[in-house]
Parts: C-alpha cells; structure tokens; sequence
C-alpha cells in the first residue's frame, strides 16, 4: 500500500513513523518543500533568545534517520503542486526544478499553516519577518547580529508575539508591540489580561494596542512603521498577527474546506474524500465543550491527528475526540493559560455562562515566596455544566489548568469538579486548590441566581 | 437547634463556620480540648526550618475572631468526655477540672488522630517528640533552641517524617532516619522511590530502614537510639510512624467503628447514629476507584467533610463522593504526587493491574534546565480502566497530577484520557505532557497482552 504524505513537520512526520511502526513493509513517502524536518517550531523564540544557541538545536530527528532507520522515503525540497483525487496522483516540482508525481492509495495533506502578512506598502522591505518555519527561525536570529538590532517592533499581540517580546528582551532588545485591534487579549478575561499587560509593562515593553499599521518604509538604516498618524521606528518589524491554513491545495482538489478556511476532516480525519486524510495546522477539529467545529493551530493536536491518520491509513480505526482550548504560554515571570471556552464563544454555542474570577495564593497560608493566581471559571447557568477556565499567575498554573481540561473532556459540572481530590502540600498551594476555590465560589454564584 | 461539635481543628470549624453561614441564628458550640483552633498544621515542618519565624504565624483564625465575628460558642480548654446518645447529651471536664455538659440536636465528632508511639522503653524520655498539634510544633521549635539541637533521629519514613528531614537539615541539623520496615517508601514503585531516597542522601540524610527500635535511652545530654544491636545517638527523637484516628469516644457510644479503626461514616458524614455526624482524621472515607471504605486523614478531606456536615446539618442534604487517594509532598528539591491506587491496592480491589515506569522530560526539546520526571502508571488489563499514577521529578509534578484525579472520578479509560487536550509550551513540558507519554506506554503494553 502506498502511502504518501504532502508535509514534513509535527503532523506529517508522525502519521508517517506511525504508519511505518504499524506496518513496516507500507510504502511510505514525505514530501516536503523545505529542507527541515521533524523540529521543535515552539521552542522558537527560547531559541533565539540565546545568541550563542544553534537554530538547529531545535531539530528533534534529521531527515536521514527518517530515511535510513524507519525506511520512509522522505523528499525534502519537493513542493508538491496539485492533487488529482481522480487518477490518485500528486504532482509538483522540485527546489531545482524538476517535475515529480506520485501515486497514491491514501494522500496525508499536512501542509501546515503560513503567517499571515497584512496587505500593505513596504510589508516586503528586508527586515519584515515572521516566524513559522525553522527557517523563519534562522533568518530572524542571523538578521538580529548581523544588523546588531537594538529595537524590535511587533505588530501583533498572540502567543507568539508575546513569546518573542520575552525572547527579545532578554537579550536586551527594545520591543514596541502595536495593533489595530483595541483591546490587549481580547478572549482574556480583563482582571486577567491586565496582569500580563502589567508584566509587559513591567519589563520594558512597549504596548500599542488599537493602532492601523498603515505602511512600513525604510529610512537609513531603520524601519519606521507609520501606525494611526504615528511612527514607530525600529531595526526590525515581526509580523506576528497570526497564521492561515495552508488550505489552497486541498481547495483546488475540490476538498472540502471548513471553519476560518481549513480544510473540514472528521473524527478520522478524513477529508471530502475517503483516500484524503488532513492533519495538522491545515486542518480543523472538533470542539468537546460544543461540539463544533473549531481551527486551533497547536502542536499536540498535530501529533495526535497524525498517528489518528497512520492508525486509519493502516486499517486500524480511529478516532479523535478533538480539543477543549488548552493553551499555555509564558510571558517573562507570568504563567498564562485558559482551556475550554470564553464567555464570548460560550454565548456564541448557545450556553448561558456565568463566571467568577477568583484571586487565591500559590502557596499555603503563611508559606513563603507565595503570590497570588488570578482564576476565572465560567459554567452554564442551567445546566452547572463547567465551560472554560483561565489562569494567571508567577507559579502553579501550568500544569494545574490540566486539571480543568480533564474535567471538561469529561463535560464535568463545576459542582462535581469541586468534590475532586487534588492534591496539596504547603509549598505548592492552598489546602483547598485555587481551581477549587474558584469552583465553590462559582457555585455560591450559581446557588444565588 | 443547637449543633456541638467536638473538636476545633480543620473539620470542627469548618463544619462551625459553615454551619453559621448557612443559618445565622443556629446555636453552634465547638469544644476544643487545646487552645489551638484553625492552624496550617501541615505548614509545620515548613516553619520548624526557619527558627526566627512563629509558630503562632501558622494560625489562619484566633479563637475570639470565630466567637465574635462568627457568633460561634467556641470553647477552648474543655475536653469531651462521653456522650450519652440517647439524651442527646455531652459531658466533659475543662482544663481547671470544672465539668460542663450539654445537649445537643445535631453533634459532630471532630477529634482528629494522635501520632502513635512504639511501645518501647524510654519511648517517655524528654526529647522524645511528635509532630500533630501545633502545641507539638511549639514543643519542638522550643527544644531545638533550647538545647541547640545538632542531631535528630527521625523513627519512620512517611511524609510528615520526610519533610521534617528536610526541615532539620535546613537548619543544618544532622538528621538519620530509621525504621523496622525493610522497604523505604512501600506504597510507592521501586524506580520512584529510589530516586526519592537518593535525594535524601545527596542531602545528608542517613537511612535505616529494615531497624528494630528497641528501645530508648538517655546518655548525658544525648538520647541513643537501640536499634536491631545498631546505636543511633541523636539530640532529638522525632517519632513520625504514622497517626492513629481518635475514635474512643465514639466506640465508647457503641458508635460503629470502620476501617482502620476510624470511625464509620456514610456519604453525608453520618455515623451509625442519626443525629451523630465525624469528620477529619477521625472518619473514615469512601475511595472513589474501588468503591471501598479507605482512611486518609488529610487536610482537603478534613476541610471538605466539615462542610458537608454543615449543610446536613442544616437541611441541605450533601453527599461526598470520596477520595481518589491524591497526595503531594516536597523532600529537598524532589516533588513527589501519588493519586488512585497501587499495584498492591488495585490487586486487593480485585483488578488486575498493568503498569509501566517511564521517564520523560520536565521541559520541551532542547529547552534549557529541563530535568527528568518518572511517571509511574496503572490500568486494568480487563477494561483499561486507569488505576492510579505516581510521579517524581524537580519540577512539573505537583500540579500535574491533579489531571490524573481528576480523570480517576471520572473512571476514565487510559485510552480516553491519552486523548485528552492538555497544556503545552515548551518551559513547561514537552508536546506531549508526561502524562500522556505515559499513557501512550501503557496502551501499547496493554494492546499488546
């Protein structure tokens, strides 16, 4: 059986040792236009925070260990250019130029996501990057020494900006952050996004919130944004307000293409057509609190539905639930997390929420080094369904936002959640947690309508 | 109606303050035999190590804060002496020998546990000291000062004995630990413990276990310890081998006695006497996983049972589910979390356990400072049912494994929580959480039978 994979990252690259780990004699081919495989694409701006760390330190496996220990045929620099869903075909053209096809019985479309470059003058002056890809990587890190940048401006404020910011600082780069939208994070609670604001504040960075970016122009050796009447100059612009599927290919194919334009798999991952599976930053999933369908571009998902597909691909059905929303981030000294849905989504499901936002301690009471986490639980008014969860604080919310989104896969009541043992010892919380504090206190709310 | 609760610690006044919450104008009287009431008695260890801190500053409430702010009849200084059922009466002798009674429509025995002492001679000696109440803590703080305590010989090897240790030894206090029972930690799978005892002895900790204790014996200003032939000589002996549930009162009532002699409760807290309810270290408790009688006498269950003693008592008939057998606790730099069963308890239960030991990283990829976190985890061969996970590692534990207890209430399949969307950025763990490595083991060890 011929198996073939459009991709050589997190989702690709899994199906694609799956599939061999499931059946060792499957014919198994990756194509993939870069030359980087299989890397930590998270571990990014960690990465370029350290000028004296290789970008290659983040490649966790190298193309030819795919090849000669699992015995997948991975072809780099191959970019794959149309699907024939008809004849099973796929065609493209190498980095050099030439033409290539495959055959297929089952296609893998893992083709990721690309940032997303807004639509104005001088967005394509050297100097404007984004970070996606290990190169992106590369060419940030090699333009930060060899143009001895001192100041950054970010046009964007999600995960990745915010990321970098830290990344940038710490090595003692200016950094303005600016953005048409007007308000900072806006799925945050306020009380909570107000602490990392603080944070941003707090070490130096600059925040631009509801600023047009109207054009970037070069001016000597700087790049000036011209944002809303004012002019924010800089050695280096980041793009970072987010990425799109990579969907286009999928969409020539007649697939059919789901929420926010990725391309619609189900439970299987399978696509509009039954030999055509999706997987990764490409593709859409399911939401366990609604039920909906829902396009969060994250890494464990992509592994995940990557050996979903391997699984299928090999005759072994399987299916993936999909997501509750969980994410994490750090910015500086802030752990920052949420999982499940905001009030905004939650009334968008057709879910009548109801939240608190709860301050409690990191530590027992009288413990040193303790400081305060911020939580807001949101669950449904009728049903005291539990619906989302987000935390802010220096210590203890990491991890212990897991604990929501275990609940939430289990569509817990907050009245439930609240009977859970968790654990406790002095130096790592509170007798009663701060999840369950927050729990009862959302109760009293609940009781009290 | 007049509630009386026996005893002022965790679950006496968390069951008084609930209880006046819920209905102001009930009459609530708490007997305390100490004159401690509301302490962290598990921030103890804690505030040994540091000498210039108060015990005092582990109180979360004074006595006269419940009297006057809460309308509570709080008496310190009486101590019950037995209760007659069938009048609905309690009687007793204070401090200064005056005998009180009074009846009652609704009591709750609240009297906690009592370290248990070795039947052994010069178990008595000054010197000889356990760790309960914060009037032990005191004690012991007192005599480290007085007597510049320079060696301490810990008997046992649980958790208040293990964070004593570290404790001590950050006061520079030599500290060696010894025990009859041949293994360390027993409860706790081989690969983790062993991890744990190395830490100890990194830091200076002498291990002993597989020790008679014969007896003790006062040589000038030192005790020596006779142990299986062996003399451990020390300033101080700290007897931590556990604690026993105080249940006399209520056996003496001919209350029906439970599972370790704890005292028998059903869901709602209630004895085998209708108008007679036990929490905290006294009662037993229900384990959610195999559905059997267990007593863990910790601090969340203590607090939680209060409550639900509160609400009965008022007429708001409350349940408690039970206890997945969650625990957490520090030595040195080791975090350490146990929750759901062992191989040995599962067995007991009438599972037929499956487990793996695996090793995964605290941090991402190539992301600095990352260190190794052990994940110890069980299912039923039968149904794949999850049974219960140990972890230790210097980081990424203690909140972890509330994700676990949250999935054993909730009889999860390690198929369905491998499933679940858990938080990853790379300061945090790897793509795929600890947890779900582990599990992702565990299946294919499964799969595989």
């Amino acid at each position: 059986m011929k198996f073939v994979v459009i991709g050589g990252d997190a989702a690709g690259m899994s199906a694609a040792s799956k599939a061999k780990r499931n059946m060792t004699d499957m014919d198994v081919t990756v194509l993939e236009q870069t030359d980087d495989v299989s890397y930590s694409a998270c571990g990014m701006p960690y990465n370029i925070a350290e000028p004296d760390r290789e970008i290659d330190d983040l490649v966790v496996r190298k193309a030819h260990v795919f090849k000669e220990k699992q015995g997948i045929n991975l072809l780099t620099g191959h970019r794959v250019e149309s699907i024939d869903p008809a004849e099973k075909i796929i065609m493209g053209n190498t980095i050099a130029g030439e033409a290539f096809q495959f055959s297929y019985d089952n296609l893998l479309i893992a083709t990721g996501g690309s940032p997303i470059f807004p639509d104005i003058p001088g967005i394509d002056l050297p100097g404007v990057m984004a970070l996606k890809s290990l190169n992106d990587g590369r060419k940030i890190k090699t333009y930060i020494s060899n143009n001895s940048v001192k100041k950054v401006a970010i046009i964007g404020m999600g995960y990745i900006g915010l990321e970098m910011a830290e990344a940038l600082r710490g090595r003692s780069i200016e950094v303005d952050m600016v953005k048409p939208g007007p308000v900072f994070l806006p799925w945050m609670k306020k009380e909570l996004s107000d602490i990392v604001k603080k944070e941003l504040e707090e070490n130096q960075v600059g925040l631009y919130p509801g600023h047009r970016i109207d054009s970037i122009e070069s001016s000597g050796n700087q790049l000036k944004i011209n944002s809303s009447g004012q002019t924010i100059a800089a050695d280096m612009v980041l793009v970072a307000i987010g990425i799109k599927p990579n969907s286009e290919l999928a969409a020539e194919s007649n697939l059919e293409i789901g929420i926010k334009n990725a391309i619609a798999v189900d439970k299987r991952m399978r696509t509009s057509d039954k030999h055509i599976f999706a997987a990764g930053d490409c593709a859409d999933a399911y939401h366990v609190v609604n039920g909906e369908k829902v396009w969060v571009p994250l890494a464990l998902r992509a592994n995940r539905a990557g050996w979903t597909v391997a699984d299928n691909v090999c005759g072994k059905p399987a299916e993936l639930p999909g997501i509750v929303g969980t994410a994490v981030f750090r910015v500086f000294h802030m752990e920052v997390a949420r999982t499940g849905l905001t009030e905004t989504e939650a009334v968008e499901s057709g879910f009548d929420p109801l939240g608190v936002v709860i301050q409690t301690r990191s530590r027992a009471h009288a413990h040193p080094g303790a400081s305060t986490i911020f939580t807001h639980m949101l669950a449904d008014r009728k049903t005291g369904r539990l619906l989302g969860t987000q935390m802010v604080g220096r210590e203890g919310v990491a991890h212990r936002i897991n604990a929501i989104a275990v609940a939430l896969h289990n569509r817990m009541t907050v009245e439930a959640f609240s009977q859970t043992d968790l654990a406790y010892a002095p130096p790592f919380g509170p007798t009663w947690d701060p999840l369950l504090t927050t729990a009862n206190q959302l109760i009293k709310k609940l009781n009290l309508q």
